[in-house]
């Protein structure tokens, strides 16, 4: 029955307006307030296109691009969690499973299937397309922090060994932007 | 040079997150506040992949996604214009072209001419995938004004003939999606 699929399609749709009101850590470039989840999977999305030159191996993009744009979306649920926050990350993947499960259980069966599947891999990393997709979340969250002078590093007192180790995934998915870290601490002026 | 190139794919990147203060005349489902253009292009291409099946032709999902993700980036230079605005849009697609020159001008030629190519397929719809495109942007609008039992078509007396009016491109690119428009002119009860 058609109807009822798109009903619990549009049902789905509606229901991750909601990320648009999760607030990450980070600010906009120039400070005047803080990134909603949803905006942050938009630029993530944008970037991949432009950026997938830098992945060393041929990826499908469509399948970056529907990684990224729906990552976040378990924060309806689970809220975001800090990216150096050590105590709120214990539980962080049972809480976000949970979501997912809920979800993308909105959806008809086939789709809520493949966009678990979808997110799963990008947790755990599995596939060159979840390896650029987290490889662009992090340098996303760098380039932010490069146009606001340091931004949460700086406000937490975040070490340049605490940020290279957060951006460690960049090494694996997209090395060649690995010298764009570099510069960029060196630039804010992170410390040891 | 890799280094220049890589520069200016990073300018366009700190460039377009000024979309995110691009606000729009609707606003989120609940009313909280008004929605901004870098978050509503995330919410279509979320829906892109997942409504495809209306379409009438197969689609290149990449290209929909695409095109839907960087369509209102012109806004960061022009503005928004509200749908039912009827002075703005006299000299809107010029303000817009101009806007598109100047920030896709910021990569390097060959991406700077492909998301070119792409926005003005958006604008013309000469394509299956344009067609899909616009459909979606107008129901996305749709999607959210019926979450707010009418939105801004009640707040700024819209009559149900300027919405089918405004809606019509449903009907070319994703004409099963139609009948969810008459459904929900009723629902809210926008007059003749």
């Amino acid at each position: 029955m058609p109807g009822a699929r798109l009903d619990e399609q549009l049902r789905f749709v509606a229901e991750i307006d909601k990320l648009k009101s999760v607030e990450r850590m980070i600010s906009l470039i120039g400070g005047a307030r803080r990134e909603n989840s949803a905006e942050h999977s938009w630029h993530l999305a944008v970037m991949a296109p432009l950026l997938a030159e830098y992945a060393p191996e041929e990826l499908d993009i469509a399948r970056v691009m529907t990684m990224l744009l729906i990552h976040d979306v378990v924060e309806i649920d689970a809220g975001d969690t800090f990216a150096f926050d050590e105590a709120g990350a214990v539980h962080q993947h049972e809480r976000e499973s949970r979501a997912a499960d809920r979800l993308f259980g909105l959806l008809p069966t086939d789709q809520a299937e493949e966009l678990r599947e979808c997110w799963d891999d990008f947790e755990e990393r599995g596939t060159p397309e979840a390896r650029f997709a987290v490889a662009l979340d992090r340098f996303q969250g760098l380039l932010m922090n490069r146009g606001n002078a340091g931004g949460t590093w700086k406000i937490h007192g975040i070490s340049r060994e605490q940020v290279l180790e957060r951006m460690a995934p960049i090494r694996d998915g997209a090395p060649e932007l690995w010298d764009v870290v570099l510069a960029t601490l060196d630039d804010v002026g992170l410390e040891e």
